[in-house]
C-alpha cells in the first residue's frame, strides 16, 4: 500500500496570548494509505510547517517533506524507518524538517496500529503497556497565593504530582522565587511529587540558575527544568556538578534523537523529556527511551497539548515499567480538548496508556471545525498548498 | 532609528537539480531603517523562511520572527545582539528561526556598516583583515576522470586549494573513493591542498568512515568533512579516536552558536565551518571563531552560493590571521553570479576581505529580477504575506 494523501489541519484559539500555553493552537495531520487513515499532530508553528512540507525544492538535500512521503510504499513499521531516513537526507538542510514530519510520522503508528488492530507500544515491541503517575502541568501564577492556589486545584482534582513554571519564575529575585516554591509545595503537601520548569531563563547562566538550588531543594523539588538553552551543554553540566539532590530535566526542544541523548551524554540531565510532536515522531523518541533506559535515565513525556499528543507520547515508554511519571495537561484550551471524542481517564492517581489500535483516540473533526483555519501558499500565482479537504480550491498537497 | 520593513527576495534559477548545488535559489533580505538599507541572505529553504517571518502567533514563545524584529530601535551595534536575543527568546519553538533570522541579522550589520562608513569586520573589534587561502568547492565527477578534470581547472584558474565532496562518495567501495581521492589529488599536484566533503553519508556509522582514512591519509588530505550527522558528537569522537593525519570538518549545520562549540567539545573537530546564513548571522559566528581561535581549532567559512554570501561568512574571522582557509564558491550558478555587481578577488592565490562599508558589495537587484519569484501566503483568506516590493498586493510586511 502506498501514503496516498498527507492533510493538515490547522486550528487556534480565537485569540492567542502571550502565554506559555502550548495548548492555543495545534497542527492537525491525517495519512492516508488505502482504506487507512492514522492521525498525529506538530506540537510546532503550523504555517511554518505547512511550508517545509511544500516549498519548492532548493537543491538536491533541501527538498520539500512532500517529496520523502506522498506515494511512499507502507506496508510495515520498517516502512516507517525507511521514510524517516529518507526525510533526513532529503531534507537535511530544511531546518523545520524535524517538526513538520512529527506530525506524519506519528500519523503513520497511528495508521499501521489501526490496520494491524494493535496499539502503537505494541507495534514497538512492548510486551505489555505500565500505568504511570501523571503530573498537572501548570504556570506559575502571578504571585504566591496564586499559585498555591492552582496547585491546590491540582491536588483536588486527584493529582499527586505537579509541575509549576514559566510565569516571571527566575527573572525576579531569588527571595521571590522561593516564595513561588515554597507556595507549590505548601498546595502540594508534603508527599507529593513537585517539579519546577525554569523554561530556559538562565540561558547559560550557572550562577543565576545555582543561585535557585537552595530554594528548589528546601521545597523537595524533584528537578529543574530547562534551567540553559538546550544545546549549552556546558553550563548544564556545571550545575549538575553542585551536586543537588534536585535533578536536572530537559529535551522537550530536541529535533532529533541524537540532540537528545547528547543532553545525557553532555548535560548530565537526570530525566530526559521528549515530544514525539517535535523530535521527529515516535521512532526517535523510542530510540531516545531506550538508551536512557540504558544508562539509569528516566524518560518522560513533554506533552503541554491534546490527548491525541499525550496518547503518541506515551507510546516509546508505555512498556517501561521503572518510567513512572508523565506529564498530563491539566487546564489545556477548549480546542486542545475538542480535538479527541474520547480521553486517557486518571484512575487513582494514574494514568494508563491506551490497550487500543493505533493511538486509541478517535479525532473529531466536527468539534474542532469551529477553530480550523484555512492556509494559502503560492509561489507566483501557483498555489503550493491549498486545505481542499477544508472545502477549499480543489487542488494541492493531496496530488504529489 | 527603527527598522521600518524587511523584504524577501526569492530567486531561482528556472530548473532545480537534484544536485547538492546550494547556489541553485537564494533567499536574499533587505532591511531599511531611515535612510538606509542593507542586504543580508538566509542559505535556507526560501518559502518556508519566509513563512517563519509572518506565521501567526501559536503562543508566547512560538512567535514569528516579525514581531522581534520590526519596529525595533536600531542605533548601534549592541542593538543587533538585543534583537537576536529577543528572536531566541520568543521564537524559541519556532524551528526555522534560527534560518530566518540569519539573512535578517547579516542585513543588519550590512546597514550599520554603511550608516557608519565601516567594513562589519571593524564593527566587530578587528583592526585589520587578512588575506585567506580560497579553497574552490565542488562535487566529485560522476567518475575519477571528470573529477581529475574539475581539479585540474581550479589549479588552471589560479587555486592553490581545493574541496571535492558529495557525488558518489561514501556509497560505494572503498576502492571507488581511493580512486577518486587519488584523482583529486593527481589534479591538484604535490603540494596543493586537498579538502573532502562527505556529507554526512555514513550517518553515525564509525566504521565506514574509518574504513576510508587509509585512503585519505594517503591522497594527503587536509580534513575529512561531515563524516555524520551534525549532532551526532560520539561517532565523531570516536574516528578522531584513530588518530589519522586527517582532521575532522564540520558546523554548516549549526543553527546556533552552542551547536557549533559543541562540534569542539564533544565531538574533536579540528576545523569548525559556519554559514553565517544559518546559524543566525554574523554575531554568533563570531563568538564561534572566538572560541574556536581561543582553542587552537580553525575556523573556516561554509559559502556555496553568492558574494554576498561570502562577505558575510568572511566578517567573523578576516580579522584573524592565523585562520588562513577560506571557502570559495568555485562555480556557482548563473543566478548567484548575478546577485552582487561587484566580486571579491582572488590575486595570487588569495583573498582579501573588503575595505568598504558593510559588507563592500552592491545587490543587483535588475540582474536578479528575471530570476525572482512572488510568493503568497494567506490564512483565511488574509494575505500574511505578499512581495509588494515586487509589484505584488500593497499589503504585508513592510507595515507591522
Amino acid at each position: 500500500m502506498r501514503i496516498d494523501a498527507v492533510d493538515f489541519f490547522y486550528a487556534s484559539m480565537p485569540e492567542i496570548t502571550l502565554d506559555a500555553d502550548g495548548s492555543q493552537d495545534a497542527l492537525l495531520v491525517r495519512v492516508r494509505s488505502g482504506n487507512d487513515e492514522g492521525w498525529g499532530e506538530c506540537e510546532a508553528s503550523p504555517v511554518t510547517s505547512i511550508a517545509a512540507f511544500v516549498t519548492p525544492r532548493s537543491h538536491g538535500v533541501c527538498r520539500p517533506i512532500a517529496d520523502s512521503v506522498l506515494g511512499q510504499r507502507l506496508d510495515s513499521v520498517s516502512d516507517i524507518a525507511r521514510i524517516t531516513a529518507l526525510v533526513r537526507r532529503n531534507s537535511m538542510d530544511l531546518l523545520q524538517a524535524a517538526h513538520t514530519f512529527s506530525g506524519i510520522e506519528i500519523a503513520l503508528w497511528d495508521l499501521l496500529g489501526r490496520r494491524f488492530g494493535e496499539p502503537v507500544w505494541r507495534l514497538l515491541g512492548g510486551r505489555r503497556a505500565y500505568p504511570k503517575v501523571p503530573y498537572a502541568s501548570m504556570l506559575f501564577g502571578a504571585d504566591a497565593q496564586a499559585t498555591l492556589e492552582a496547585v491546590r486545584e491540582a491536588v483536588a482534582a486527584g493529582f499527586q504530582a505537579v509541575k509549576v513554571g514559566w510565569g516571571s519564575f527566575g527573572q525576579g529575585s531569588v527571595e521571590a522565587d522561593a516564595e513561588q516554591l515554597a507556595a507549590a509545595r505548601e498546595g502540594l503537601g508534603p508527599d507529593g511529587l513537585l517539579l519546577v520548569d525554569a523554561g530556559q531563563i538562565w540561558v547559560d547562566d550557572v550562577a543565576s540558575a545555582a543561585a535557585r538550588l537552595p530554594a528548589l531543594q528546601q521545597s523537595g523539588a524533584t528537578w529543574i527544568e530547562e534551567p540553559f538553552l538546550p544545546l549549552a551543554y556546558r553550563a548544564h553540566a556545571e550545575l549538575a556538578a553542585h551536586n543537588s539532590s534536585v535533578g536536572i530535566a530537559g529535551g522537550e526542544g530536541a529535533h532529533s534523537a541524537h540532540m537528545a541523548t547528547n543532553l545525557i551524554d553532555y548535560a548530565a540531565v537526570r530525566f530526559v523529556q521528549i515530544d514525539t510532536g517535535r523530535i521527529g515522531g515516535i521512532g526517535p523518541a523510542k530510540a531516545v527511551a531506550d538508551y536512557a533506559a540504558a544508562r539509569d535515565i528516566a524518560f518522560v513525556n513533554h506533552t503541554f497539548t491534546s490527548q491525541l499528543a499525550l496518547s503518541a507520547s506515551l507510546q516509546p515508554f508505555a512498556a517501561l515499567a521503572d518510567h513512572r511519571i508523565c506529564e498530563f495537561p491539566f487546564a489545556p484550551s477548549e480546542l486542545a480538548r475538542a480535538i479527541t471524542s474520547d480521553q486517557l481517564e486518571i484512575v487513582d492517581g494514574e494514568l494508563q496508556p491506551l490497550d487500543a489500535p493505533g493511538l486509541g483516540l478517535r479525532v473529531d473533526l466536527e468539534a474542532i471545525r469551529p477553530y480550523l483555519h484555512q492556509v494559502e501558499i503560492l509561489v507566483d500565482g501557483r498555489p503550493l498548498y491549498a486545505d481542499h479537504h477544508l472545502g477549499g480550491t480543489p487542488v494541492g498537497n493531496s496530488e504529489p
